[in-house]
């Protein structure tokens, strides 16, 4: 992965001092990008974390302030909390800042974003990147996160151009792949690709685990069903508002899910080998050559 | 993993040069507690390749061939086809010799190893280890594939206790955790934490896939796609044997499945986030705690 240098940063202002905004910071440092780094979180101990472990430089006592004089802000909080974190700070924000955030559903962002912001939405970047890690925390923050991993951006009719640009740029330097969609067009992609996984993976776990043998089944388990269930061990308050916010496009995907499972089932009830194998010969395949990031 | 001395093994006959053959073979050999290794595979092709690769010695014309003077026989082939494979080679089996297979379904390899070896039976016992690779043939053999995967073996009342004893010392050398279940305990454990998951996995890609923005909605998956799907590449004819030969447990196992995603897909209807999150809580909770081998 080809990695330009990052456009310096003078003031990064990191709102959610988590995993995805952590490793934000850390990966900005690695790539001596950035002047200094100020961290808000609504959990108190979190912001002290992650100065402890110099994630961030400083602590800033509310939203407003950590914001306040930063050229570029990191919202890393749960999507819905999004409209409630951004109308905190609306006021400070500089004019020429670019604000992105790291949610995992867009069109709900994007329509907090609008509302909280009213004019400084021109300041901001719906952004998502696609990164893979299930424990949550500063302590987990890895500067190289990002690099390989898929970005999409989700610029809407209100988005300044340069913000994108900068964005764009930004999120190349440290390695990531960028991709742009309108919020809806994310939300139906992810909810295919990413939400209904996990709902899949937390009904399955569950199912095996609320059985009279569980401990029994789940010390037997392999490495198909690690790999499998992995994304079950998602953040419960992340995974909430992800689903509910994305419920319709969640719903959608179900459907379909459960047809393809319902096929596979009355195949397997008539014992019709040649269809169970035709119907697993074309997943196979599929999958064989799928590769991430191809 | 602490690993003993493997007996040792004077001539080991592998009846199908596939992965998980090969593999046995390659830790035998690797511990040098084999003498020679002789193989037969129904595809000519890939027992050769095995030759090629140094994975056996020498290969047999037949099966019956292969087993002549073995006092030690790996059957690995699909389980529908282990009567076959037993029938064929039976008269030529040494009366103080192991024969195992390694299928992933054990009720119904039981009841056709006692139909096909009639009073060979007690050479014989069945076993599963439970080892992850998506990529089938003997070219992907590996010697460290059993270190430290689960051996679940299944006697019966015709198992003769001395060559389930050898089969556990010998699966236990190569560094396996070696477990004992009945036959039908066997299959509906895994049933619930191996065959529905592929199944699962088998459905969750096609419903991707057949969308008509696949290549776009495939483009942006990321790792935890990529993780949750992996066992959908799994061998055809394989899963179509596994999953027929124990469809009645697979299909009760999917019905405990469905009845989760539903508790789920209702929540998220009625935008219950509460509900959403404490489902989402103890799965999370439950997936974070389990550990392989654990």
């Amino acid at each position: 992965m080809a990695q330009s240098r990052p456009p310096a940063v003078e003031r990064l202002a990191v709102i959610g001092c988590g995993l995805m905004g952590g490793s934000f910071a850390l990966a900005l440092r690695k790539a001596c990008a950035v002047g200094r780094i100020v961290g808000f979180s609504r959990s108190a101990a979190s912001a002290l974390r992650a100065r402890e472990l110099g994630v961030v430089d400083e602590v800033a006592a509310d939203a407003a302030t950590a914001v306040t004089g930063a050229d570029l802000i990191l919202l890393s909080v749960p999507v819905a909390s999004t409209g409630q974190a951004l109308a905190a700070m609306r006021e400070a924000i500089r004019p020429d800042a670019l604000c992105m955030d790291v949610g995992s559903t867009k069109a709900d962002v994007m329509a907090a974003a609008a509302s909280a912001l009213g004019p400084r939405i021109d300041t901001f970047v719906g952004a998502h990147p696609i990164a893979g890690k299930e424990r949550a925390g500063v302590e987990h923050a890895d500067a190289t996160l990002y690099d390989g991993c898929r970005v999409i951006l989700t610029p809407t009719a209100q988005t300044h151009p340069e913000r994108l640009a900068r964005a764009d740029a930004l999120w190349r330097s440290l390695g990531a792949r960028v991709s742009t969609l309108g919020p809806e067009a994310h939300d139906a992609a992810l909810a295919a690709v990413s939400h209904l996984p996990h709902l899949l993976a937390f009904a399955a776990f569950r199912a095996v685990a609320t059985q009279d043998d569980a401990p029994s089944l789940l010390s037997l388990a392999g490495p198909g069903f690690r790999d499998f269930t992995r994304i079950a061990a998602g953040d419960p308050a992340l995974w909430r508002d992800v689903l509910i916010a994305n419920r319709e496009q969640v719903l959608d995907q179900a459907r379909r899910f459960r047809a393809e499972l319902q096929t596979r089932e009355s195949a397997l009830s008539a014992g019709d080998a040649q269809a169970v194998e035709s119907l697993i010969a074309e997943a196979s395949a599929g999958r064989s050559r799928w590769r991430l990031g191809g």
